[in-house]
């Protein structure tokens, strides 16, 4: 999803305005093709680049077409013949933020990789507020993130299969989100984020809380991906040691090929 | 957070419009003491009840104080005498919906019982979209709900004590966040909920999908939680198990007592 459209021609004419934003209207207007300053809300065009660089600036949870095209001075119009709506918008930003992940060095031990892969994730989410909000309604791209790729190739050299790689990866990714509901939750009741729990003669840090709140279900996951197991004989231990009547039987998959999501 | 200053004298103005809400405007104006519905935006009042009503019809996820004042056919202000925000509107929303959760039975097995709670929180969430989203935000309320009670209740019937019902409830929470995150970002990818995931010769439903993902969590967390220890055994040794130097050593609580967050 790279720059469409874009209109060489007139990116000289493309002010950047950012360096003055706070230093009210202290523009170049030798730089000004068409006098377009003396009408701060003219129709200047703007690239995708900088609708991008701004809307990162304002931050997802802030993230309107409005707030860009005051920031960027230009009408929204010019904004939308860049980004067709709001949520084409955040898309992007997820994206571009996505890509920015620092992933985890590989210690030599998936129990540790995984525990640092989802502090990692959880602290990225934390970092960019409002990122698991937005990034809830757009589609699931994990499979055309670079670090995603770099993470499977990280776990298949624990032995895991491709299948068994993806389901220890996304559900790691699961436990940071619901983690993080949590923390937004416990910050709106106690106005901070470094609240600390007593439990029994302990103080506990939010930091030692999470990591203790993520080992369970971590080390689950773990003994539930044996790297010697396909995925089919995976699921289907999973699937048996479900309670009785939870979910339906495993159907065979006799239609024809098809591609399933995330394929 | 029960209604506030509830105008009681000015209770028999508030009209019932949303009967008429797809009729144009066919409202008896015999029930009208200030002839205001000739003025559809007046001043009229509103009661707290109605405006919460309102704002559940429309649903967490389009919920905007205008869009209330809309529907209540009254002045935007006229809402805001009932509620100063819609931050605050969207909390009351969130805690009446909350009031609404039908938990699962005690099937007598608390493995059983922590799959039926997990999936019923993630066909909640999924019911009332928004409301995860909202409730992020929101001070977490949990101990004050009457479910979480019950809950706490329950788990404790099966021998945990009272921190580890907690720590296990709140777990299970997290789990269906997650997956409720990740519902939403396949959703977005497919179009659709129904879809179905071919893993070896099966078709996976996505029912079946949710429950193999969380069973590895919530057997992770049962394997942690033994009712024979107290809450701060369990965390000791969860402590203990972490990756070394994954978070700082576990400091005694030498200063003096305080309410944490949560108690």
């Amino acid at each position: 999803m790279g720059p469409q459209h874009r209109d060489q021609s007139n990116e000289h004419c493309a002010l950047d305005l950012t360096a003055s934003e706070n230093q009210s209207t202290s523009v170049d207007v030798s730089q000004c093709v068409n006098g377009s300053v003396l009408k701060p809300y003219g129709t200047r065009i703007v690239t995708l680049e900088k609708v991008l660089e701004v809307a990162r600036e304002i931050g997802l949870e802030g993230l309107t077409i409005k707030e860009v095209s005051r920031r960027l001075r230009v009408t929204p119009a010019a904004i939308y013949k860049r980004v067709r709506s709001k949520e084409k918008l955040e898309a992007l930003v997820v994206a571009q933020e996505f890509a920015d992940l620092t992933l985890p060095e590989d210690p030599g031990n998936v129990r540790e990789y995984l525990f640092r892969l989802c502090r990692c994730y959880l602290e990225f989410c934390l970092e960019h507020p409002g990122f698991v909000e937005a990034s809830m309604f757009h589609a699931d791209s994990r499979e055309r993130r670079l670090s995603y790729q770099k993470v499977l190739d990280t776990l298949m050299r624990y032995g895991y299969s491709i299948g068994v790689a993806d389901d220890l990866a996304a559900s790691v990714e699961n436990i940071a989100h619901g983690l993080y509901v949590y923390i937004r939750r416990m910050y709106s009741a106690v106005g901070r984020t470094d609240f600390v729990y007593r439990v029994g003669g302990y103080r506990i840090t939010i930091d030692q809380m999470l990591a203790i709140m993520m080992s369970p279900c971590i080390d689950g996951l773990l003994a539930c991906s044996d790297p010697a197991f396909e995925e089919t004989r995976i699921f289907e231990e999973l699937h048996r040691g479900l309670p009785e009547g939870f979910v339906p039987p495993l159907q065979q998959d006799d239609s024809t090929p098809e591609v399933a999501p995330g394929e």
